[in-house]
């Protein structure tokens, strides 16, 4: 690919451009085809810059959206700010992707409002590749863009996560599942047993039932579908558990004997060879599917390989042309006049 | 303890006698002042009994509530089944807990009928003390009896967990958080965020603000509150994950040179050490607080040591005298004539 230009959003996140910068200073490294724009204060960005880099700019922003401001306020005074210019620039053709780290529902708005919706979604979708036990992955969502979801914006994001796993995964009817409370039809939230029924309705949805929380990472489904409350708790667990499970190998090398260092150093080996791929610095980003171009969601916390993460998420979307493939498919199963109708008739 | 006296619902869970009935048994083994009822079908309990043991007696029940029914129609239809007949042996006095692996919404609706709410109390919530870390506690509720709360619910499960932590833990003032998808105030759902300013206004609860779910084993809050949808998928999702590793390190010892074996061996024992005290067969058993007596729930898919986790429960529960010491808690700070009143006043 010729041309591939990411914004990012360097003021945002809780560590802002000492993270950002040196993390697109990799992402260059790594690909000779990449350009980054930084967006942020210039005076900020520039101690991490050692020399100027060829295919480097600064784009000036003068204020920064931060996590403690509701949505609604955040957008009212977003002109200027580092999250709505990295966004602009895609808007502009500038980019084609854009990554932030900031607050979360201001830059599902700022999205919406500036780069707009696939035609036939409602509310785009914070999405991540998961990756399982067995060295598969599955597609899930939501994973914070919307707190609490209706059944038919369930339904679009089982349709929109199939799409993406058949895309990405190369699998023909990928499984698709509702993240519940029990196995049983009876079980859970109104709303998921609603979506539970039009997905099972469905002939073009491989919908195979309701997954539990200790199925997670088995690898029984391909997509797994849940609301953005839900979602998010449920990522953010199993991180925490990795990363204390991952980093117990180190304490326990730690002994004073050489069997005990010999065998830390095996059972390291070992737990990155079983579980590294887990490991959330590796999978960082989430992707806010069903807008009409590629927005790329990093955790506040992110370091710097975990940033990293987030912009080969962007280029990934980008190389796989995300956003036109789920829209293509969409349109091809929506009649033209209803495209800007409900999902549910998909 | 003279007298302690525990109905286990026999029929319940996934695999009914054939897990409760040995589970029973080692009860009575580790317990010489433990005498159990056995509730179910004596033809199906007969086969797992190779004697009369003179601390255990079968009391017969004719049909079973199980995981398909919906709440409504099984409490509609539970006369005589052998969750409803378990419960009735407490209300009889006849045993001071029961224990059953079944139905959670209709133990739930059926505790409730029989057995009674604590004065003030709106809505019982299952419970458990997940253990952190660092090997201390947290107490955690709602785990499933209430899918979704309002922020009343909330702070009543906050209210009780508080109590229940500084009863079990001999903690003074408990730590108190709510589970939530960030740490700003603005974030995560409306009911959440009004639960958070009750709490935040109530000098007698120890609140410390919203925990994420990165943080759940960390220690960082002795009750953790959600509503039932979240903490269900929660626990599980923990459950999942902990088991995943704990097998890790048996797959790990199965290589074929010495140093594999002893390696594995010793990160086996490293591994037990570290997490052994995470594992969820050692703490299965949640218990419902609320109710003027003690119901504990076990898993549905619980194996023997599981149930006798969840016997140990009961007994804990018991010995602990928990109902009485919430309701005298709550009845302290609660005016008589509002004593039916909601517990937004406490």
């Amino acid at each position: 690919m010729d041309n591939l230009t990411i914004a990012l959003d360097a003021m945002s996140g809780d560590f802002g451009p000492r993270i950002v910068v040196p993390a697109a200073l990799k992402a260059l490294d790594h690909h000779q085809n990449l350009k980054i724009i930084l967006v942020g204060n210039t005076s900020e960005i520039s101690p991490f810059l050692s020399e100027n880099h060829p295919r480097l700019t600064i784009v000036e922003s003068t204020s920064v959206i931060t996590n403690e401001m509701k949505p609604s306020f955040a957008i009212r005074h977003s002109q200027g700010s580092s999250m709505r210019v990295a966004i602009e620039q895609v808007k502009l053709k500038q980019a084609q992707a854009c990554v932030s780290a900031g607050n979360t529902g201001a830059l599902m708005g700022l999205s919406k409002l500036l780069l707009y919706s696939i035609p036939g979604i409602e509310r785009p979708a914070l999405v991540a590749t998961l990756p399982t036990i067995k060295k598969g992955n599955t597609v899930i969502l939501d994973l914070g863009a919307n707190a609490e979801c209706n059944s038919e914006m369930l339904v679009q994001f089982a349709i929109m996560g199939s799409i993406l796993a058949s895309t990405m995964s190369d699998i023909t009817k990928p499984r698709v599942a509702l993240l519940n409370i029990g196995k049983e039809d009876i079980k859970g939230l109104d709303r998921i047993r609603a979506a539970a029924n039009i997905l099972k309705a469905d002939e073009r949805i491989n919908f195979v039932g309701y997954l539990e929380g200790d199925e997670l990472l088995t690898g029984k489904t391909d997509v797994l579908v849940c609301d953005g409350f839900v979602g998010n708790v449920t990522l953010k667990t199993v991180e925490g558990l990795i990363k204390i499970f991952l980093s117990s190998t180190q304490l326990m090398s730690k002994g004073n004997s050489i069997f005990a260092k010999l065998a830390g150093h095996w059972v390291q080996k070992k737990m990155a060879n079983y579980f590294g791929h887990l490991n959330p610095s590796h999978y960082n980003g989430a992707c806010l599917l069903g807008l009409q171009s590629i927005v790329i969601k990093s955790h506040g916390g992110a370091n710097q390989n975990s940033f990293l993460a987030a912009i080969e998420q962007a280029i990934l979307a980008i190389e796989n042309n995300i956003p036109e493939r789920i829209a293509s498919s969409l349109s091809s199963v929506l009649p033209k006049s209803e495209n800007n109708q409900c999902l549910q008739k998909f």
